[in-house]
């Protein structure tokens, strides 16, 4: 592989897939999650209880590799890391899930396997995956390790998205930690992916579309998982863990020497971490997907801080933004936030793209690594 | 007012008191919010339902006036704008939230007007506050609008303190747009306070004391409340509302670019706005208490760049984080945070301070003015 070559590829780590055999799982539910058709015969994806504006339409562009492809090219991204959109196998017994892990992995091992390779770097492939666990409640760890062992054998799978509920207690269950262990042992990156937002209660009686849950739901969401992971121990048991977080981590980064503060003026969990928890933000990765320059740069601070938490012995320098570029990712999360209006480029995608080109302290070494010099490098392509 | 001598003043607009009168009130109630005596003599202040650790132990720093001194001379801080903490009036009827709004404005009155003067200045004492509002579901809009009035009469209250529930409905019920004209009218500043959280069930199983719900709830709350302020227009009909965010304004510095993508990919909501969401954060004031320099430079710089959206022609230009800062204005979150073991001076304080001092970027103008001089101009002293 030559680094000269692929240095300035674009990569897109957060773009999502609902596999053809999926659609037809959501499409035969008569409950949420959902695929139903209208009265004006439009399909309609209803992936929450009370969902807003009766769920959104749904069309090719979720299942069809074609299109993504397509909107990859638009765009100008060599190469997408394709994951299951929420809500994965959350709704299914744990037969179910097994067996439906199992055949999407396959699914998806075949998307990316069979597409076309990068033009300008015959090696690599456009398209590589993030598999599934079948991680439900009842499910027997044996399954879920077998699960991570079919990934980890697949070639064109780099890693595994999941959600925030692993087998029903979420992410810092100690059932989990013989999972973290072979994931990190088979060095699969993990997305954590949000799904469920906040009790929904918070919105108010206002009609706000799906701003709210997508806005505000969703990071937070992401920020409390995480940090149920930090506080239970997680990166200190799996040093080798790479976590990487959705959406910039939510409200993690913004949230965390106030976490450290609270975590300091607690007893039942002051002595409970081997470091300061703004250290752990420094051991994750993160996609660049927070529509802002700003918001990118201060995520880098963020994590370039982190060593300097080490203990709290540590003497704090400041922070060079360019140490937190090499953790972050550009991503689009396609096939969501579609323009209102037809465009021939996607708002969104651009935002993210103009904002990565617009960090104040990033030069054009950063600038490529997280467009895609980042990503090359931790899934190994 | 001789600007040379009071612009190196320490203000504190983040202080709470338990006045003696609600102290009473809480200890004579048999439900939550309470305060109790447990079996070992302790009294103990529980706030919400199935708090953790048996809520926690409070004494004179919560009531009496002498400590709050104490506590402001051993940190230097010369002014502090006192509010009553958390859940304020939410529990009771009307007729009782309307008497004891009354009561409790008068004996905050009180308790700051008579209180010392400062030493170097002396046109100003060492304590003012923020009122309370009758802020309860079934409350009548004429009672609200006269404790408004009651407040402005007050000469050392400068402002009131609310949460996020409104008169039951949260802050984008449009019933509370004669209170938001009356309050800008008066000139008095609102400081909008989380109580709540979200629902704990986002916590899980795993005892981590008080850290989620303060550290990610109570920023998860008032995120929720003043987005929800932002969408419903109130700053657009009230330009001159004086909204100060505690906690930095939680996670909506970091979320405001998602939250714009999302009001612009979103039918329901896209057009609603006179201006895309981040202007909206250019017209709040924060808090400094977010505990890290770089949690403060990237408010700033939130802020500092909220007029490059006043629309979607405008041009952006990089952020000057200096415009930022006039909007931050130090505070403790006392008598909250209190060390657990005994020392000098508050870690949690020592933080803030330290934080302040070694943002990038800021100059020693805009370190004093977060320090005091911004509190001294925005409350009128």
């Amino acid at each position: 592989m030559s680094v000269a070559r692929t240095s300035r590829l674009l990569v897109d780590v957060h773009t999502h897939v609902y596999l053809p055999r999926y659609a037809d799982l959501l499409r035969s539910r008569t409950n949420v999650p959902r695929i139903l058709t209208n009265s004006s015969g439009e399909e309609r994806l209803v992936i929450l209880k009370d969902e807003p504006s009766g769920g959104r339409p749904v069309g090719p562009q979720y299942w069809d590799r074609g299109q993504k492809l397509s909107f990859m090219d638009k765009h100008g991204i060599d190469i997408s890391l394709v994951s299951s959109a929420n809500p994965w196998l959350d709704f299914l017994s744990p037969s179910s899930a097994e067996s439906a892990a199992a055949d999407l992995n396959q699914d998806l091992e075949e998307y990316c396997s069979s597409s076309p390779a990068v033009s300008s770097e015959a090696s690599l492939r456009r398209l590589y995956g993030f598999g599934l666990l079948p991680l439900v409640p009842g499910v027997s760890s044996s399954a879920v390790l077998e699960s991570v062992k079919q990934i980890s054998s697949l070639p064109h799978l780099k890693g595994l998205i999941l959600g925030t509920r692993g087998v029903g207690k979420g992410l810092d269950d100690p059932e989990l930690n013989p999972v973290w262990d072979a994931v990190a042992q088979a060095g699969l990156v993990v997305f954590l992916h949000p799904h469920y937002g906040v009790d929904a209660r918070a919105w108010g009686d206002v009609d706000n579309g799906h701003v709210l849950p997508l806005a505000l739901g969703f990071p937070f969401e992401t920020t409390v998982a995480a940090t149920r992971m930090i506080l239970s121990g997680v990166f200190d048991r799996h040093p080798n863990l790479r976590l990487l977080l959705a959406h910039s981590g939510g409200a993690l980064p913004q949230l965390s020497s106030r976490l450290a503060s609270c975590i300091a003026h607690d007893p039942v969990v002051a002595s409970r971490l081997k470091h300061d928890a703004r250290y752990y933000l420094g051991k994750i990765y993160y996609d660049a997907v927070s529509y802002g320059p700003e918001e990118m740069r201060f995520t880098s601070d963020v994590i370039s801080r982190a060593d300097s938490y080490v203990s709290s012995e540590t003497a704090r320098v400041a922070a060079d933004c360019k140490v937190g570029a090499k953790r972050m990712m550009f991503g689009t999360d396609h096939p969501f936030f579609p323009p209102l209006s037809s465009t021939e480029m996607w708002k969104s995608v651009v935002e993210n793209l103009n904002s990565i080109d617009t960090v104040q302290g990033w030069g054009q070494q950063e600038k490529d690594s997280v467009r895609g010099g980042n990503a090359l490098e931790l899934f190994g392509l």
